[in-house]
């Protein structure tokens, strides 16, 4: 069941160049910073109310946030629900007729599990699923 | 100062249409439909955590929202943060030498009061400022 907005997924050019303007003209404070090999990013959080905004800068040209900026230009990439569990949410997306693009969890940022549904199939919504690991 | 997201604006072309794939494939509850003339649309609001998913359907070709489905395609439109106070929010984004659409504030859905800054000047996000209208 999706619980909350985890993070709204924000792309942009530049960390630098844009925490500032979070920060100054916004008024937020900017959490921390992260980089996530395998999405090819680095992300700065800035918490807001039970959810935060996520700034993803590309770390490489074929990184998926390189290739939307190239696209479409820096703006909000995608929204991303917490859920106590990604496949059945996953499994639900599905029996809807939802496209996804990953099949079962992956690893994401912060050790959550995270999936993403197609936004050709969620009226041109990039949709993640994220959930804290379990533990056995 | 910004206390929450108040909502994710989503542009769509069918109210109708996309309200089902939410309730569905995502299993959210769709807590209310409201027609904003003076934005000329039609909204529908999903609660979800301290936050909510607005959906926008233009109610006519001149609507913003049918400009923005034109240009752009259906997908995440704005993002609105609750506010104490508009007015200082925006003197604060103008003295960071942000762009305003709305140099005062104006009024909005549910009696709120609204202002844009423009994406122009916010690396692509439409970014909203809301408040509830101050009693005397």
């Amino acid at each position: 069941m999706i619980q909350k907005i985890s993070h709204i997924g924000i792309a942009v050019k530049s960390l630098d160049e844009v925490i500032p303007f979070y920060e100054k003209a916004l008024g937020m404070k900017c959490e921390g910073r992260e980089e996530v090999a395998s999405q090819k990013v680095k992300v700065a959080f800035f918490p807001v109310g039970d959810t935060r905004i996520e700034l993803l800068e590309p770390t490489s040209p074929d990184s998926p946030i390189a290739k939307f900026i190239e696209q479409k230009g820096e703006g909000i990439h995608h929204v991303a629900f917490n859920t106590d569990d990604v496949a059945a949410q996953l499994e639900q997306a599905k029996s809807a007729g939802v496209r996804l693009i990953n099949e079962t969890p992956v690893p994401g940022a912060h050790g959550m599990q995270v999936a993403f549904l197609h936004p050709k199939s969620t009226f041109g919504v990039l949709t993640e699923f994220c959930a804290e690991p379990k533990h056995h």
